[in-house]
């Protein structure tokens, strides 16, 4: 693998306009191509200006940084029926596929199906209250049938858009089923040395997680329940999972959102909107998890996340990576000469056009 | 006006699931109900965390934000005729409006027009030296005409996407006409005092300029032209613009893009990526202009950015207000507990999808 040092980059002294005309070409390489720079055989391609100066364009990072993005938006398979828009008051809030639609026919109280056209919440359940109650109802139902797994007892808002009063709210675990938007808060924790080089804190998520376990993970990240504000939630989960105290995490800047959409097996849509942090934090400070959820933190230079993320996927829960790639690029680490900058930075904000009405 | 202090903010301290039911409410208001908070006659409506600490929720600011993006993402007037799709070598690189369709017909040897469907070059125009001349002649003719206007001698790339290989290059002043993407390199320049308190050159741009005299700027910008990387194109004009010195100008970070589509009368559609830089510059520097671009260099605290962009649209350049906005989302002043922050978002950088072919 191509050295990726992105934090001590030396400089060559090429003409720009010949590092442009090679960048360019190098985006019509085919992925054979594509492999011998990962392979070593090939030099960069490119001298870019990056974070402190100039640096090399790491075409390999690039490459598995795409692909990141990608696992990450799964399109509907080729020949399966498009899941029905789902309305909850007159509001698309969600999609359901055809498998559900079938087995929300069973509860004709809480749901009226047209079929081909689209599902809605029944318009007699006309309040906050009612509405929750009918989704309760058939969540456990479907629950109990194995339909919906992993039960968390965390109720996520059901809403027109973020920020809009929720119709109702429904668990956590049936997001996907509905494939209503969910959203989550996720910071990265990282120490900045007296030089200006930057380490990134990364978890290692407990072996006996539901989900992803011990796959890499941001420092601390969350899913967003009704009731409770990013910023505060940013507060509960610092503590919660890395011991962070109030007093630091509070420097926890929100710096954007990372937003996907995800086709997944059995039906389900992930349809995620995360709202990013950074948190920059003391030298000295050491992260410990308190609920359980984390096995290890690692204080890594941002090459070798960067490294990590573009080699092996597998390693790490998927959508951390974006999270981490995002903020990569905000921190002037991936540069506009990339080949790929741009489609890189479409797929990292695929899904915020879903999240308005 | 709602005095928006956004450096110093002071702590509300109200229950979060409370604030949370009145921001989500606000978002709800009619804009009579908007322009009661602009005037001061309501309370903010909520309490967030933003930068250092806790914040007040300036709703009349995120009015003001939402505009300067509209009035960046203008749509085609309604009943107005679709323009027509326009390739080069295969790939569709713009768009192109009746009123130059019927034009471009007096150029059969440059382009091939099917009525209703697209406007291509001439197939027959087979290399980037035969393209580049055929565009420059009807240009020229153009000029002439009165039809374009502004000519730079500054040649665009036209490319499938960028960072492949140019297809051909045209003046930037034909750019609208054919619909094609421009790119374009902004710097936010600003200084972060020793309590973190950040403050941003603005720019007065010259009286004489061509577009937008006397408008707000960023420190620096400038077009992209062919054959120069964006980075190399920041140190240049850092130069030109601000008389910042390559030592200095190389702390420029690449931090991601702006994006819009505008449909300007004369039957122009500007379709731009700006790519975004922060560069944060010494206590004591003050930039001077080489270029007699910019009349004016000011170096204001951030809510005075904000006061200013989100109060009097005219007074900036348009899509200066998005790059300010945005540095100021990274920056972590505009906060997800805002109504109104996944549609900002989402205005910001409406154009990226625009760019992938």
């Amino acid at each position: 693998i191509l050295s990726g040092n992105i934090t001590r980059m030396k400089f060559l002294g090429k003409a720009f306009l010949m590092a442009s005309i090679i960048s360019a070409a190098a985006a019509f390489l085919s992925p054979k191509s594509w492999a011998s720079y990962i392979l070593g055989t090939r030099a960069p391609l490119c001298t870019v200006w990056g974070r402190q100066g100039p640096a090399f364009c790491n075409v390999s990072h690039m490459e598995g940084f795409l692909k990141r993005v990608d696992e990450c938006n799964i399109p509907l398979e080729e020949g399966k029926e498009t899941p029905l828009p789902f309305f909850v008051a007159g509001v698309q809030v969600g999609q359901i596929h055809q498998e559900h639609v079938k087995r929300l026919k069973q509860f004709p109280d809480a749901f009226t199906v047209k079929d081909g056209v689209d599902v809605k919440l029944n318009e007699k359940l006309d309040t906050f209250d009612l509405r929750t109650k009918a989704f309760d109802t058939v969540n456990r139902k479907l629950a109990e049938e194995g339909v919906i797994t992993g039960w968390r007892e965390e109720p996520y808002a059901v809403s027109a858009e973020f920020g809009t009063p929720p119709l109702a709210t429904t668990e956590r675990a049936s997001a996907g089923l509905y494939g209503i938007m969910s959203y989550g808060v996720h910071i990265n924790g990282y120490v900045e040395g007296a030089d200006g080089t930057l380490r990134m804190w990364v978890a290692r998520r407990s072996a006996s997680k539901p989900t992803w376990p011990g796959c890499l993970d941001q420092v601390v990240a969350g899913g967003q329940p009704h009731g409770v504000q990013p910023g505060d939630n940013v507060l509960k989960e610092c503590m919660e999972e890395a011991n962070i105290p109030r007093e630091l995490a509070q420097a926890a800047l929100p710096t954007g959102v990372v937003a996907y959409q995800c086709q997944r097996p059995g039906g389900r849509t992930s349809r995620e909107i995360i709202f990013t942090y950074d948190l920059k934090l003391p030298e000295g400070f050491v992260p410990e998890n308190n609920d359980g959820e984390v096995d290890e933190f690692m204080l890594w230079p941002l090459d070798k996340v960067a490294e990590s993320i573009a080699s092996d996927g597998g390693e790490w829960k998927p959508n951390c990576c974006l999270v981490a790639i995002d903020f990569m690029i905000r921190h002037g680490f991936i540069t506009p000469e990339q080949p790929g900058y741009m489609r890189l930075l479409h797929g990292l904000r695929a899904g915020v056009s879903a999240a308005i009405n």
